[in-house]
């Protein structure tokens, strides 16, 4: 089946917004054996709605939009899809006895604008949403098939995952595309492509990228329109290979996250977790916080910001600050040290760099980071220069803290 | 002038690359006055790209596309546009110079297939590539106007800025589209929508958007195509209205980010700042550091993630957390004294909350998150009830928190 999406949004076309919802309904599609032949955005209007999904429909008979489902005047798409299928828009009262649930639960009051939400065209079937207030819409009929889904991430994703793709859902033996991310961390680019070596032969017919990004390069392998289980197989020796290669820079493969990983085998040794940290200012206690379950584990941090703060609430010496400077291997360790005595855990992870884009010297250039560990009585601490703005250089440094703790616990070398 | 931007590659189609080069691209060329009236992607194949190229030319006559100008089998744009076009691919040795002084300097052979980079259309203009091998070019004739760019977004980005734009940039009293951001929070969409009105005919040509977020919901004026001052004099005056009738739910213009005017709110009074955090776990800390130079305002925090730390670290009572759990006015009040007194700081925000998924109960349901704000010896404090998943509410409580300090600052009703 190929189907042609529509993403609806005049912030689209301003280059206000960035359309990531193209690429997830793509992937899920994708992964049913769905093939997305064509994307297109146009501005929140009528006859550009019209003519996009109209052209769509011409090529595919089978038309994915979103956006353009809200309460307010420039949310159309229902309207110009209805006139495109000759199907009034009708009140339906189930829909909007959900919607006034949703308000009731929220503790707020439906606006006048909220009922036109709960129109619908004359034949569709409703996709319900439970996550806001605009449902999808999937209707059929002499024009072929439009399924509509509100522009807003979370909702797409969940209309998607729950409603879309068991009504797209493939017979079996249907030939799949499929990929698997194997990623690393702390080593570029080059010097990884360099150490994998021409593995494309090898591994033919699945296919390898590079994607350097803030938590390091993944490496994505791919699996095109073969039957699942050749799929699977596949991607899985490619990917043996591939970490074989690789070697110690891998952390993890599929969707991993490395706080998520730090997590489990702190949760496997028993420890309890903390942190103390300057210039990523709590970024790496969010990432470790943005695991669900992670409060067994995690137990809390200081935000040194300030020397004052890294002197008083960690018993940073002041000598040690004056000597070395914040940015310098001593004031890591001590964080490190000072952050297990005063949260009283038994591993703690600290940061202290020049995130720059001000504060750089010729001996300490913006980008200079240390991060130091604590664990078991013994504190390793490592410093990094990396390139980039003041947000790469803090993502990265969060990420290298990270890194630090997991190659201890997967006793790993740490290179 | 109306321009379609086309861009290539499978990877596009299959979700595993998000365009984020449609957006940027967009948003300079909207900058000058450009107007782009659709996107497409379509997959590394000869026929799709022709089709999508052909068809835009059809409908306004200049495309800019980007993608499928590498060395490598799947990259084809050039020779299906120069068909299009009926240029023939000509080598070009200025072309090849260039290539092999990169290559050169980069201490790597060139492969046989990268002369295939420097063959060129009959006629194209070469936008030199000084970032990577696969340069840009302009082709005129009979069809139209066709940019390609390559897909690589550093690449994109450079030839965009240097070759680009300076050939696309209006002689002066060009008509410009212009957008101006009126950024509110804590009211919902549809609330606001109400309180605001019908203001569309009202402020006519500008027209008007919802922008829903994690930051509360941004309201985008956008003038179409007008000249430069007029687009200035009625965007401003339009702005005044909206902001009038939205009144304090407003809490900046444009770019403005609500942790840099807290901050900035906070150094015109010669406040320091601290948080301590318990559900957010870093994220308020981590948004107020974000901002470049924030270190002579925001002092640090703890992250209380565990009741010991709210105990040890901020001294709540622990009768108090006994007593009202956790998640409630008196802790959220408790960590704001907490933080002013253990970090010696002369404003504080707190935050205590059920972000999920896990964790909720009937009367403390996931969502719930009280903040407070500590400042001049009186606390405030807030309960909100956010919908949304673990990540969306951790980002909309450190939003809350920052929105009561705001208000505080900024003297406005606390509503």
């Amino acid at each position: 089946m190929n189907i042609e999406l529509v993403t609806i949004g005049t912030e689209l076309l301003l280059g206000l917004t960035v359309d990531t919802n193209s690429a997830e309904i793509a992937r899920h599609l994708a992964a049913r054996g769905v093939r997305v032949t064509r994307r297109t955005s146009v501005a929140d209007r009528g006859e550009e709605i019209r003519a996009a999904v109209k052209e769509a429909l011409g090529r595919t008979g089978a038309v994915l939009t979103t956006g353009g489902l809200g309460p307010t005047r420039d949310d159309i798409t229902k309207k110009v899809v209805a006139d495109l299928f000759d199907a009034p828009l009708e009140f339906d009262a189930g829909v909007w006895d959900s919607l006034l649930e949703r308000f009731a639960r929220l503790e707020r009051k439906p606006a006048e604008s909220n009922r036109s939400q709960a129109e619908v065209p004359r034949g569709a079937t409703v996709l319900p949403n439970r996550w806001g207030t605009a449902p999808g819409l999937w209707l059929t009929g002499q024009p072929g098939l439009v399924i509509m889904l509100p522009g807003v991430p979370l909702e797409m994703r969940r209309l998607l995952e729950h409603e879309v793709l068991p009504r797209l859902a493939p017979p079996e033996n249907r030939s799949v595309i499929r990929s698997l991310l194997v990623r690393t961390s702390g080593v570029p680019e080059s010097s990884l492509a360099e150490q994998i070596g021409d593995i494309e032969s090898e591994i033919e017919p699945i296919t390898l990228a590079y994607l350097p990004g803030l938590e390091g390069v993944d490496l994505r392998l791919s699996a095109w329109e073969l039957a699942p289980e050749e799929a699977d197989r596949r991607l899985g020796s490619a990917a043996r290979l591939l970490r074989e290669r690789a070697g110690n820079h891998v952390y993890g493969q599929g969707e991993s996250d490395l706080a998520e990983l730090v997590l489990d085998g702190a949760r496997a040794r028993g420890l309890r977790l903390g942190v103390a940290e300057s210039c990523t200012g709590g970024l790496l206690g969010a990432r470790l916080t943005e695991v669900p379950g992670s409060s067994d584990i995690f137990m809390g941090g200081v935000i040194a910001y300030h020397n004052a703060i890294k002197m008083e609430l960690l018993g940073v010496p002041e000598a040690t600050l004056a000597e070395h400077g914040a940015v310098s291997e001593p004031v890591a360790r001590a964080m490190a040290e000072g952050a297990v005595k005063r949260l009283g855990v038994s591993a703690a992870l600290s940061v202290t760099g020049v995130a720059g884009p001000g504060g750089g010297t010729p001996e300490k250039p913006v980008g200079t980071v240390w991060v130091g560990c604590a664990l078991g009585g013994v504190v390793e601490t490592r410093r990094s220069r990396f390139a980039g703005t003041r947000h790469e250089v803090r993502a990265r440094a969060a990420q290298a803290a990270l890194l630090l703790l997991y190659r201890k616990l997967s006793a790993g070398p740490v290179s």
